[in-house]
């Protein structure tokens, strides 16, 4: 609350949605800035992205801080609680989400001077187009208070899961066709399975809206398509 | 607060270090058994790992609702408000440390009907050990509001990092020795990622139990050990 003073208890909550749309806008574009320094190799563009993550974190500290102090001073309840608590816990996906950004951009440095499979970076493409998509509906939904459009980002998580386990099966073909392609490979794994996870806590974000708006639960076994971590690769 | 009826607020604190203590205990246990899981190839102790994980996130659930129940009931201020924040934000990481326990016990059941390479699993071993142990002092820290503790779980996460670092070399080493290692290793290199999460969750609740005893915060800066995602790995 550096910003301005706030007096009212209205204004506060405002501030905190604002706060959140912040990290929100920054969330979205250091993923897209991340991805663009993987495809172009530009290793300007990833220092920038591991610099605004700094931003995204101290943000999440702020709106800590705001939720612990408007607890004590404010001492809200029902809707305005959990309206805080959603705050909170939509800081901490969005946190993560930028930390997937950041991990996404020092990869960009590793592997700046490679060549890149061009088949391979479309895939990974598809998957941040649809990752980005989701995030921008998610953070709408929030501002919007929209808890349909909080649902159908949730349902649409299975098309990133079905993107990665593809792009999984022919990473893997990749790399046994030959060696030499084993360390980008292993570095765009780690970048697709970025992707994925930054999928599931834009879900967890859609999970929060639901409840803010209608109060209930969404049912607990979410569809879960990332499948590579049970599937059975022989090598032959 | 289902156990019994708790009335003072005092009894209400214990029993949320009590929830936290039981999830940490679950955390663990499930840690382990994971690994045994993907060290014996044991389908079902894979399986035990994946339903008891269930029980860890109905715990989360519980202690958030208990700390939603107790800021709107009892309004806490200063000390308390930290430990119940503290409890809160310890229960999600004890949760994700859940989550990779069962991708791990998912991954022990995809590769149950393939050949391990020794070393590597006996690395893959080391790795876990220290994540256990670490795992179990800070929660010992929590328990016992140690602050020193706390910052020597944080200190050493580095050495999990250095381990996970050597394993990742020698697992794509060993894929560009046999195109038939691919499969396995890729799983297993997906399994020290997790258990270097693990590592930095476990860091996550050092830091909390720090803040919660000294009332400051760690520097902003940790020491990061793992370089991979840095690394230039040519191939060749």
């Amino acid at each position: 609350m550096n910003e301005h003073i706030v007096t009212s208890y209205e204004e506060e909550l405002a501030l905190l949605d604002k706060r959140i749309a912040h990290m929100g806008g920054l969330a979205e574009s250091n993923l897209a800035t991340a991805f663009d320094a993987l495809a172009r190799r530009d290793p300007r563009l990833a220092e920038m992205v591991v610099k605004s993550d700094r931003q995204i974190d101290a943000l999440e500290r702020d709106i800590e801080a705001q939720v612990i102090s408007m607890i004590a001073r404010r001492q809200p309840m029902a809707n305005d609680l959990r309206h805080i608590m959603a705050a909170l816990r939509i800081a901490s996906d969005l946190e993560r989400i930028g930390d997937f950004a950041k991990n996404m951009a020092k990869r960009a440095l590793a592997i700046a001077h490679e060549s890149h499979p061009k088949p391979l970076m479309t895939g990974l493409g598809h998957m941040i187009e649809l990752a980005l998509r989701q995030l921008k509906v998610v953070l709408d939904a929030y501002a919007e208070r929209d808890a349909k459009k909080a649902m159908a980002v949730w349902r649409d998580d299975e098309q990133i899961d079905a993107m990665y386990n593809s792009l999984f099966r022919e990473l893997l073909t990749y790399m046994m066709e030959d060696p030499r392609n084993i360390g980008i490979s292993t570095h765009l794994l780690f970048g697709a399975k970025n992707i994925e996870r930054v999928g599931d806590h834009t879900t967890n974000i859609a999970e929060t809206v639901h409840f803010l708006v209608t109060g209930l639960t969404m049912a607990d076994d979410r569809p879960k398509g990332d499948e590579t971590s049970s599937t059975l690769i022989s090598g032959d």
